[in-house]
């Protein structure tokens, strides 16, 4: 199930998504004209039963779409260019989704991330992603380290983000194919994880905090990735 | 109220902040050791009693503050250095406790806002903060067009964040004194709160989805201006 004018309006536009039904209020079904493809269940109905439907206190914005999982994605058919990110049992779902619309926004094809103590994929994973799990594979690995090996195999430079590491990412080696490798706040990357990476790097901050969220240090590393790419 | 590690950490810390009481788990209080003003009332309690006094599904960490709401901050007090962040009718409290946290990252010293349609202090947004409310000062003006005026009379440059804008914020006057201009996810910029900058930029993206969340806008628009600076 997802919701969410974006989640949804992005599921519609995935030709990769089988799509089964939709429920809509008649404002919200209204917004979608053109949007719709053919041959689609739908069925107008009121706010209460999109609230019974997507769980209680979600924002549906009087969207919700019953559709397939997406197809998954082998890690071997993940093309050696542009930046891949790798999650290291980042759990929380609104920080998965977060990340997975701040990866969408710059581009990122593929998130490589464990298969254990990962979120499911679940309606407020998508909402948070807010369309960006149509755009980027997700990739589940049962032994991360193994997959990072995969990747420096295939061309990756693998740079993990630690706050405390020496080097500042802005000097690191940023030509793709790269992976950025985070771990969860708080946590940050197992000792397996950080010894397969070709590199630490943190990113320099003036202020007097220094921890910043999961998506947030995810974008501005994406920013610095994107800069720095000749 | 605040609570959770982080928020607790940083109002102890905080000489401004005027303290009442601490509630604290047996582990969470250990963790505090060296870090506690002397005189400060403290009461060790279980883990559910926490939970009553900061909210029910409330991330408290072990940890419960009681203290008095920070003394408010003048527009006039604003120092003429630096960069300044404006919101304009951000009230998701996640939102903006996200922006304050990512705004003490970056070592932004003042946050103005709109005085209705912004969020309460709460122990929510102070708990997204991560202790960003503890070093950045929240300024709460009624007319914000008229307060834009005045940081531009003190000589801050205003450049308001707008999706669609021509100009790419990059290449956007960005010397300090800044001010940075954001309106809420969806709704963007009030018409009055537009026409009062100096100019309109846009963060530019290379991926499909070219909506941030206002928190990861901030960050990688302060990350920007950061770098431009000689």
């Amino acid at each position: 199930m997802l919701y969410g004018r974006h989640s949804v309006e992005a599921a519609l536009a995935n030709p990769r998504r089988r799509l089964i039904k939709l429920w809509a209020t008649q404002n919200a079904l209204q917004r979608l004209e053109g949007k719709l493809p053919s041959g689609l269940a739908v069925e107008l109905v009121a706010p209460h039963v999109l609230e019974q439907l997507a769980g209680s206190g979600s924002v549906h914005q009087g969207l919700v779409l019953e559709a397939q999982p997406l197809d998954s994605v082998l890690l071997e058919d993940v093309p050696a260019e542009g930046v891949v990110l790798v999650l290291d049992q980042v759990s929380d779902p609104h920080n998965f989704g977060a990340i997975l619309r701040v990866a969408a926004a710059f581009g990122v094809h593929a998130l490589i991330t464990t298969e254990r103590h990962g979120p499911g994929m679940t309606a407020t994973l998508a909402k948070a992603a807010s369309g960006g799990l149509e755009h980027v594979a997700v990739i589940r690995e049962t032994n991360l380290a193994r997959a990072i090996e995969a990747i420096k195999e295939k061309g990756f430079t693998v740079i993990g983000l630690d706050s405390e590491a020496d080097n500042d990412l802005v000097t690191a080696p940023l030509q793709p194919p790269l992976a950025l490798v985070l771990g969860a706040e708080g946590k940050g990357l197992r000792r397996l994880t950080r010894e397969r990476c070709d590199l630490l790097a943190r990113i320099s901050l003036p202020g007097r905090i220094v921890s910043l969220n999961v998506s947030t240090a995810a974008a501005i590393a994406l920013y610095i990735a994107q800069t720095a790419r000749p």
